[in-house]
């Protein structure tokens, strides 16, 4: 819509989802979770990705030594790190050692580019922050990295001490990083600040400038973008804008905006359509709610509610959609229409190679039965095989692998021997029914879901060994009315995997035990349906 | 921080939360809801209320007849409503006489501003829509009417038939309109088009220059606070970001900004302080969970959780906070994790006024207890009650309220006389001591948690009659390291209300029901020690 300036070829992304996203009150990663997100940031086409403090986070350390054994296909790895201590030697800086140890081709150093943060922080002298500066970058170098300097408080110093914020810039560039980034640490500049900042760094120094800019104005994307337009050429974002306080600039609409918007080709066409699925993604690995208004990839993004705006797509398409939904892999919705549900479901079978086909009318009794159990508790959009069993059991004929005549569970607590030491013990007794035999059995297990899970197992394995393949990969609960209290239903989501298929299947009852059980029948019926031989 | 050349006496809030911010899907409001908010908006010193349209919508034309029999103490209600239909008649076309009959004092009506919109959706003639415009306008300022135009896709318009959409905006002016307010109703525009478009309207009309964007790039409030540097005297905008697609922009973010970042005083600073309690009202009103990384009234917005930013801030107030919180109502608050050293934990008691002192040894101690509890699934930053419980307990001489000694729980799931139906029917014995009491009970539950809590609670209620009014606000579950499979340990957050105060609780076990025990009992002794009169 809009052409920039800017060389296309120049403009890099820098993901620091996974060191300064992790600040996000409330999200914690594990090791695991956090390389399944590098991954798929390598596929998505991002150049840097940022992967801890390992100086100051045993857990980001560990993380950088799994990472050597399998590394990035695309992207440059970035160990995160601060500039040597006030008055100490980079040579032997623990910090500085440990970013090193890290054994990442890039390294990200931040220091000081404000005189009062200096002084007051620091508290140390101007002078020796430069030499701070100077030291540590020169070290890496040295050390065969490609640094990056983060220039923090950059956009607050320079509105007090340009000439100051500057000269930490020179220091760095002149010991070798080959960029600085620009950074918005508190969050409040306005755009006209970000811009004259990124032109007075472009003015002195010939290195790649980053922006680097937090969201406590709500302005961090509109931030990035205008200093991209100033000269930036690089962009360092969070996922879904996650990162302390107000978060970070949201790396999803900075690449959809650089990309549709300003004519900057920062990823393939193929890999801007992965954006939405990359989004929820995350969202899911850290349990938390993907945001339905999120822009370019939340449910809501392209959905009509107005009975007027409806009528007005029909007429002129895209009349209410400011790019093509599928450009990023979202898609249009029309939030009321009888006709888009049935016409949904049809589609969405389709898509997922269920090889069935439903009359108008059997399409439309699926849609209310969506509905009905949807609002009870169930959710179908992130649970595609339970969506698929929920067909198929609605067409005569079906006929079920397995059943779960009934079950009892036994759970206690007591204390031990030791002292304020308790155990734990849960067991189940079940009653499973596989064509015309029914087996009984029991196991115990860490807890009423687990222990059922093992009976049930170890039933089913009798009938089908291969089933012993299938594991529980995720297991998340929420609650539904959480102002119903007791009463609130709760709703159970499974991630299953064979090793080679990974499937997700949902339950909801106001029992946690129940909710559990039905995700992890479909879990079960689901494999044994498509994969199981019979 | 910056100034403005903007005459600050001329920037006139907006609100259309109750007629634009309802396009949001999932969000409904009650007739009495409406009115609320609208008199939240009065008091905290909105100019103009937008409270829906009656022409298209019965609820909402009861919403006008019930505000004129408590009119609003400072600002203009406002109805609206489009121009006429093609080819019809003004003085007796339906919508605009449902718009004269809401009676109020100010009548925003929308029309096309966009050549291409008129062509395709209205299928009627540009010289058409210019009239409709006229007429339109005319008839309602003849009644005496302050009429404001809305130019339903003005800049889509603007970039492809600049002409035109600026016709029709001298349309409106000349036939009376007080307001023409340029709509980014795709809300896809970039900042350099939104400052030209401002630019050039504000050339050829003599009005006030309202602007009105959506946030389908993530530039919304950015979009705002531009158009107004650039020329613009009025902002439309809705509470919280609600609104179709990805919603408004937010009028929380935008009033905060105006005020503090741009010097130009749109309310009191008295009504400033209340922007957070607004926000939070208008989110729980529509029951909607508010979000926490908000900017400036999000529960996280002030939040601090790496360690050496929590450092910074005992040198340096400000370090790393773009604003005084209390200037929005809102508070800064240090979060404790793995990321947090001791500093972070002494800081923390002193803010939850834990009335705690540790020494050096103690609080080192109970940082690394927190590191080696989050290492197995705790997570204490979201869960402050039982942060200040781990600390009293680590000191000599804390006695708890109560103890668990044992418990057994027995659940079943079995069919019932109706073909393929099942019951579930879950039954908690415990044994709880509080003093030299030891209760025995027992209660029937919603599955396992819910039959242990209520087991407990009959055997508390016994010491603590008050503790009646305790109950369960939010209930969420996670697992930790999914790859684990059934050994996964699991972490349980519950929040809790006794009507007055809010908490929150953590519990972590490989078995959901131990994890759930261990946060019900925090929350329940939390509340003893505080509020319950031990």
């Amino acid at each position: 819509m809009t052409s920039s300036s800017a060389d296309p070829a120049r403009v890099h992304l820098y993901d620091t989802t996974l060191r300064d996203g992790l600040g996000m009150e409330g999200l914690s990663l594990s090791v695991e979770d956090k390389i399944a997100i590098a991954r798929r940031l390598d596929d998505i086409g991002v150049e840097y990705i940022e992967g801890g403090y390992p100086g100051s986070n045993p857990k980001d350390a560990e993380f950088f030594d799994r990472m050597r054994e399998t590394p990035l296909r695309h992207a440059k790895l970035v160990a995160f790190g601060s500039t040597r201590r006030a008055g100490g030697d980079a040579a032997t800086d623990p910090a500085l050692t440990a970013v090193l140890a890290a054994g990442t081709p890039a390294v990200t150093l931040v220091g000081k580019a404000s005189a009062a943060q200096v002084r007051d922080v620091l508290e140390t002298t101007e002078e020796e922050n430069l030499a701070m500066i100077t030291d540590s970058v020169r070290l890496l170098v040295e050390q065969g990295r490609e640094v990056i300097f983060d220039a923090e408080h950059f956009f607050d110093g320079f509105a007090a001490d340009p000439q100051y914020s500057l000269a930490t810039l020179r220091a760095a560039a002149g010991a070798g990083a080959s960029a600085v980034a620009l950074c918005d640490t508190n969050g409040g500049s306005m755009p006209e600040d970000v811009v004259r900042g990124v032109q007075e760094a472009a003015r002195v120094v010939d290195r790649d400038i980053g922006i680097h800019v937090h969201n406590d104005a709500d302005l961090a994307v509109a931030n990035t973008l205008l200093a991209v337009q100033a000269g930036a050429t690089q962009v360092q974002a969070c996922l879904n804008g996650w990162g302390e306080r107000c978060g970070n600039a949201n790396i999803i609409s900075v690449i959809a905006n650089l990309q549709l918007k300003l004519g900057i080709d920062v990823v393939t066409d193929e890999q801007l359509e992965r954006l939405t699925e990359l989004s929820h993604f995350a969202s899911e690995l850290a349990n938390l709610a993907p945001n339905p208004q999120q822009p370019y990839v939340g449910a809501s993004a392209f959905a009509h509610k107005a009975g007027l705006h409806v009528a007005a797509i029909t007429k002129s398409a895209g009349s209410y959609t400011h790019v093509d939904p599928a450009a990023v892999g979202n898609t249009e919705r029309v939030l009321v229409s009888e006709l888009s549900g049935r016409r949904n479901i049809v589609a969405k079978l389709d898509e997922q190679d269920a090889g069935l086909s439903l009359s108008d009318a059997e399409a439309s009794a699926l849609a209310d039965d969506v509905k009905d159990r949807e609002a009870r508790g169930f959710q179908y959009e992130s649970a595609e095989a339970s969506f698929e069993l929920l067909a198929r059991r609605s067409l005569d004929g079906y006929v079920a692998p397995f059943g779960l005549e009934d079950f009892l569970i036994v759970e206690r607590r007591r204390p031990t021997e030791v002292e304020d030491e308790t155990e734990m013990q849960a067991e189940a007794m079940v009653k499973v029914r596989v064509g015309e035999t029914l087996s009984q059995t029991a196991a115990d297990g860490n807890g009423p879901v687990s222990a059922l899970d093992a009976a049930v197992r170890r039933a089913l394995l009798e009938s089908f060994p291969d089933l012993d393949r299938v594991h529980l990969v995720d297991y998340k609960v929420r609650i539904i009315n959480p102002d119903g209290g007791a009463d609130a239903a709760v709703r159970v989501l499974i991630e299953s995997s064979d090793g080679v298929h990974l499937w997700r299947t949902v339950g909801a009852s106001t029992d946690v035990v129940e909710a559990s059980w039905l995700a992890l029948q479909d879990a079960y019926e689901y494999w044994i349906m498509r994969w199981g031989g019979i």
